[in-house]
């Protein structure tokens, strides 16, 4: 099996030999200790052991770390207005139900009503049709269906298509802040470094459409507490989004929410680069002269 | 718990702002992909879960990528004619047999005969009575007892203690160059890395006694093709050493050998820190400030 993917053996080389460069250069300014380096090799040996098909808890060091953001980051290079890619975190799951514009992603009681609505556009501002929008967010008592052991089916996730004029929409519930796993290795490490594990309340979504880049990023409502200390640093000022309050039955009905509810209405405008555009921009941005 | 030993929160600081700084110069540097970034979460994920309490994979890692032998090399300077530390490895176990001077570690068609001697001394030329000498090696095959499923006993290691002279001897085998552990993903790495797997012949030694600093060690018989190219960088040039052949009926009698036995001789001189001498050396080579 391949250890690293597309790799040719110039750029494993390469990747080997900075990784060593690295690896020994912090040994040797930390003048690491001998306990110090088997409480580390301890440490990443649970790390790896507390992993299953629905918990990745690597991952997990690696948000924390900010390595995740990093990742992102350099893959993912900004232009223009076009919507910035954030953490993917460690809840997407494939394992979602197919709704219809307009419909819900979220069963009764799981939280206070939201509803989403957006155009998914082109750098020129042209709609794409047809875009696959997947959607995921945790419950109001901060967890992913995925994190309840007595699962049956998806709840608070779900996929749709944009529309012929780009646009999308669909019942959802209001984000909340939660902890990531606290009961692991890492919640460890953060208690250790004096850390909290709150992350701000969020909505995930991916966006796919033929002939586009694929973007996986998530809006942050403004306002949540811990917006400016994200644990997984996965928080982007252009990801920030304002929720209104919306009290009319009329446009409460027309989303199909009981009547006289009350909601937020979360508005998102989502710009794909196309995937020449976004080859120009990566290698453009490219920092090394060795990158595949 | 304490995820590192005896640390003070500002030891704590730098530590991790130290590793976050090489981190991210790493993943900056080689411009890493998201898959290759994915990638090297499911490799670490998998070397994690490739650990059982007789295999530990992560140790390995750090074995290949020669981070076991800087922190060893930090850890122990080198001073004087003190013997010289090198990498425990992962098969040392406590679960062993407790021998008398004289008197063998490996059970009879474990290898070829081998009689270790030599004596336990100070930096001034004084004998260290009463030393406990650890000792363990592969059988002719190029296993660790612990690497046998149906291990019942220990074999090919033992325990025992110096005379009051500091002088000590016991029946061995000829130690063989064997690979590590291939079938994990650390072995993966090595042949995705080009690098072969093999670590050079030795023996293991690990030695004790009140007041003085715990040596780690082991004995490399000169002559060995690998030497040159340990895939875990433990070899010393002062740990290489010379075994006399000894066909003499007299000799392999004097040592337990049966009558008419060849046997190779390996005679060793082992000079231990005082816990003071340590402490001292240890400061003065400190790289960092922060050092505990």
């Amino acid at each position: 099996m391949a250890l690293l993917p597309a790799s040719t053996c110039r750029r494993l080389r390469f990747i080997f030999q900075t990784l060593i460069k690295y690896l020994h250069g912090f040994v040797n300014e930390t003048d690491l200790t001998t306990d110090e380096w088997m409480a580390a090799i301890q440490f990443l040996t649970r790390v790896g052991q507390t992993c299953t098909p629905l918990r990745q808890e690597m991952i997990l060091l690696s948000d924390v770390l900010g390595v995740s953001a990093l990742v992102d980051s350099l893959n993912n290079p900004v232009e223009g207005d076009a919507t910035e890619n954030t953490v993917l975190g460690p809840f997407y799951t494939d394992d979602t139900v197919h709704i219809a514009n307009g419909e819900g992603i979220a069963s009764e009681g799981k939280g206070d009503y939201m509803y989403v609505e957006g155009q998914v556009l082109t750098t020129e501002g042209g709609p794409i049709p047809g875009a696959i929008i997947d959607t995921w967010e945790s419950d109001s008592d901060g967890f992913y269906d995925t994190q309840y052991s007595n699962r049956s089916h998806p709840d608070c996730r779900g996929r749709l298509r944009s529309a012929d004029d780009g646009s999308f929409g669909f019942r959802a519930i209001v984000p909340v802040a939660y902890p990531i796993p606290g009961d692991g290795p890492v919640g460890e490490l953060l208690l250790t470094m004096n850390r909290h594990n709150m992350r701000p309340s969020h909505l995930h979504m991916m966006v796919e459409a033929p002939g586009y880049h694929k973007l996986v990023t998530a809006f942050y409502p403004e306002g949540c507490k811990f917006i400016q200390s994200d644990s997984v640093f996965g928080v982007k000022k252009s990801l920030v989004v304002k929720l209104e309050q919306i009290d009319d039955d009329d446009e409460a009905r027309k989303r199909g929410f009981p009547v006289g509810a009350s909601f937020k209405l979360m508005r998102l405008k989502i710009v794909m680069l196309t995937n020449e555009q976004f080859k120009y921009y990566r290698a453009k941005n490219a920092k090394s002269k060795e990158t595949v």
